[in-house]
């Protein structure tokens, strides 16, 4: 009755389209979107191949469900440390344990998946919003503790050492970051 | 003679092995990584297909040099315009101006390449090398005007500053990365 209820409102089996959207995340990771297809992805979820075209219109459709789930996901975590901070030392600390715990080692799923995502958002501007939206997200969270232009600013900077962090032989050390968070921070 | 004479001295033909390094940089930007085959490259550089295999090892060869002359060209045009100023205040506005003028716009062959290749070198270790030589060689000429520290932190800023010229909608204004600089660089 229920799962009938739930077909009659016209959302019928949202547990395989969400299956799929991470069935995709997993293997963007591991062939990249161009070598990933319906039928890898439908493989990966244990779908049969027609449940791709049901659920989704297209391959774009499906990649841009899969790397907004991503992004929303980062986000999400990234505002929910945040948020756990009062003072204005603690969202200092806040920021520093973010980039050391949220930022995936090199070579990890989620750091290919991101930069999956940014070439695909720099080559389509279709999947632009998606990184617009991240980025935003990352601004207001930051917001909560700093003012706009600060906020702005440190979000680069913690872009910038995770971007080092994953591809520089030699990164910067923890209490080099804390030096960097420090001095952007002050205005 | 001449052509001879360079053949008998082992180098043959640097003009084609070039010319097909340039034409993969135009198919990555074109097709990505993955779609970059040694026909797609030999047709845009010109060249019969058994020169490919005649200049280069396999794909992954060709690849390794055609992002390792696209990271040094980006490396030595910013050691170029930081090498050109003198006091520590000309140095600040060549950062400026290196942002301005060198992160190429959203969507554009440099941009996407780019990307393209901080993502093949976070999915396979072999292409790291030329990543951390870029970010070696950005900080060296940093270092010409700045502290170690202080150079290691302006490269991360300035590298998060790109990444957000690029993906997201509304990015740093020019007098809110010349804040994030002077912020950046004082001790």
């Amino acid at each position: 009755m229920v799962a009938d209820s739930t077909r009659a409102s016209g959302q019928p089996d949202r547990g395989r389209r969400d299956r799929i959207i991470d069935a995709a995340l997993d293997v963007i990771a591991a062939q990249g979107v161009a070598g990933t297809s319906h039928r890898k992805v439908a493989a990966a979820a244990g779908v049969p191949l027609g449940s791709m075209t049901y659920h989704f219109a297209g391959m774009d459709e499906l990649l841009h469900e899969a790397f907004s789930r991503f992004a929303d996901r980062g986000a999400q975590r990234f505002a929910e440390r945040m948020a756990r901070t009062g003072t204005p030392a603690e969202a200092l600390n806040a920021v520093v344990e973010g980039i050391i715990t949220d930022i995936p080692p090199s070579g990890s799923d989620e750091q290919v998946v991101t930069y999956e995502l940014y070439t695909l958002a720099a080559r389509n501007p279709a999947f632009r919003d998606i990184t617009e939206r991240w980025m935003a997200a990352s601004r207001t969270a930051l917001e909560k503790h700093f003012d706009p232009l600060t906020a702005r600013l440190l979000d680069a900077l913690i872009e910038g050492l995770a971007v080092h962090r994953t591809l520089d032989r030699d990164p910067a050390a923890v209490a080099q970051m804390i030096e960097g968070i420090r001095r952007i921070t002050r205005p």
